[in-house]
């Protein structure tokens, strides 16, 4: 039976770096997510026998070979085993954004296959063992997208990874003014995927240890502003976790350096803005795009101003976006 | 008596960055770095009953009040102190290369005071207490300036400071070959100084700690690589803590981000240059400005690539430089 899901990608406002487990995926810290409304991946499933092996179609290109391939079969061999099937698959899947370039394309992507993955194969799981199947992708963020609203993957204590799943700590219209404007700068695929990155930050940077000293007080922070509505207590909390992140990148050895003069550029003019009043805060993944936090009021002159940066090539303003839903209109 | 010092500034290998006392300006680590042969200051200095106060001009500007104007004061007042006199001076002190602009303008300038000053005042200092009076200044990179060649300021333990002084580890000709290309993109002087940028990072920096840890590692690769002239083991160890230093300034609150877009351009290029198998090293201050460490063979090339890059303004080459001179080509 095909299935089809439809699941938006996600933005970090307290990042999630590095793992205790690489096998069951488990993070060293906490993070807490918002939905975008309008990034998202469509991905329709059929477990077939006329399949005599799996069939991977990623943004009209079929994949045949190479991490993310071995990566979806990994994912497909997860759901067959808990389906207790052995029946090969067929998967297509388009994102409606740049794939690879730091916009979770690889979260709301394993989320969807996670989702409409298990469906096909009969099993009929709830959003904890979604999230859980989710998780297990590799792509620990893709736990995180089938939620919507404002999520958190919490990390959970437990060796087996039993309690590492996402909850959504508000739903998707808590709060209509909040904005999401991504910035996309440059649409080139990513040198060092976040796996390997983070993996290598792990073992090798002299500051992470910092980094996750303070990862508890950001985590309060945010919740406490999302509770209260409070946008200048997560804004600020999000930005100075993002620099932390992106330090702990730096300092990677060899370094990770994703920021491009272009998302400085923007960081910059971001911090100026503010200066002048106008409060936006940024975020950037491990990618060299600039996502942009602000409120209804401030959107239209926020996105003008980015707008008139010339290495901007475009933006797209997101509100915050629903959990995943499943859909009749199969991609074939 | 009117005395003139001309003092190179420097590059530093391992950094500089946060004190263990402000008012005597101690370090929290110890740092090497390499002179200039090409970038100086030269300060003319005279005590002389006909001054009703201190006459500071830098590059041909009469400054008469600000942090500069102060430091300079109090500076003097250090020597005055020391020499038993009360007479007020006139300074006169030029640079041949932008002031404030994350060139060390400051190291080569207070160390051409202290030396200057120091002998107007009819004092005779040996090079150990030079470089501490230069530490005084309250730009502690000024206490290696005077030295030349490669120098070490050791922290020293004591609460004095009377063990926290540079000495010359490596001298002027020792590596004929050694090459600093400074890479000038923008002569608009820091919104942050050092001195506040560093007192705020060690107030606030969560990753702070982190730095410190592995200073002492790096301070031995880069003593061993100059003994053996190992220029990889050089360049490696002081691109990777340059690196290591602005990650502590992006995450100190509220954060110090000196690079510029154009900094981070350099910092890929370098980068692209080294997987390509051309050996040069990047290290930045508290600037926009890049230096390139690398060898006498590769110095053409690179520079050659440098000055392709557009947001260069200018490139100055410059080999290891010599310890202060006294001369008596007076600026007044």
């Amino acid at each position: 039976m095909k299935t089809t899901a439809i699941v938006n990608s996600n933005i970090a406002l307290v990042k999630y770096w590095g793992k205790r487990d690489e096998k069951l995926i488990l993070p060293n810290n906490s993070n807490i997510s918002v939905a975008y409304d309008k990034l998202n991946t469509i991905t329709t499933v059929e477990f077939n026998l006329d399949y005599s092996k799996d069939i991977f179609i990623l943004d009209s290109n079929e994949i045949t070979d190479g991490p993310v391939f071995k990566k979806t079969t990994e994912h497909l061999n997860i759901i067959r085993q808990k389906a207790g099937i052995e029946t090969r698959a067929k998967v297509v899947s388009k994102n409606n954004f740049p794939t690879a370039a730091g916009l979770a394309s690889s979260a709301s992507g394993f989320s969807a296959l996670a989702f409409a993955g298990s469906k096909a194969a009969g099993l009929n799981l709830d959003q904890r063992e979604l999230s859980i199947l989710a998780r297990l992708s590799g792509s620990g963020s893709a736990s995180r997208s089938l939620i919507g609203g404002f999520a958190e993957w919490m990390k959970g204590e437990k060796a087996d990874g039993s309690d590492s799943y996402a909850i959504q700590i508000a739903k998707p219209d808590y709060w209509p003014e909040f904005r999401i404007i991504v910035a996309i700068i440059s649409e080139a695929r990513k040198k060092t995927s976040s796996t390997d990155g983070m993996n290598l930050t792990v073992k090798t940077c002299p500051l992470y240890q910092g980094w996750l000293n303070t990862i508890e007080q950001d985590l309060e922070n945010v919740r406490k502003g999302i509770a209260e509505k409070n946008f200048t207590l997560i804004g600020s909390t999000a930005e100075f976790n993002c620099l932390k992140m992106h330090a702990t990148m730096i300092t990677t050895q060899p370094s990770l350096i994703y920021w491009m003069p272009e998302t400085l550029e923007i960081i910059h003019s971001v911090l100026d803005w503010r200066k002048q009043g106008l409060e936006g805060y940024f975020t950037i993944d491990a990618g060299p795009q600039v996502k942009i936090i602000c409120l209804e009021k401030d959107v239209e002159e926020i996105n003008n101003k980015l707008c008139s940066i010339p290495s901007v090539k475009k933006t797209i303003i997101c509100k915050v976006g629903k959990e995943a839903i499943l859909t009749d209109n199969h991609l074939f």
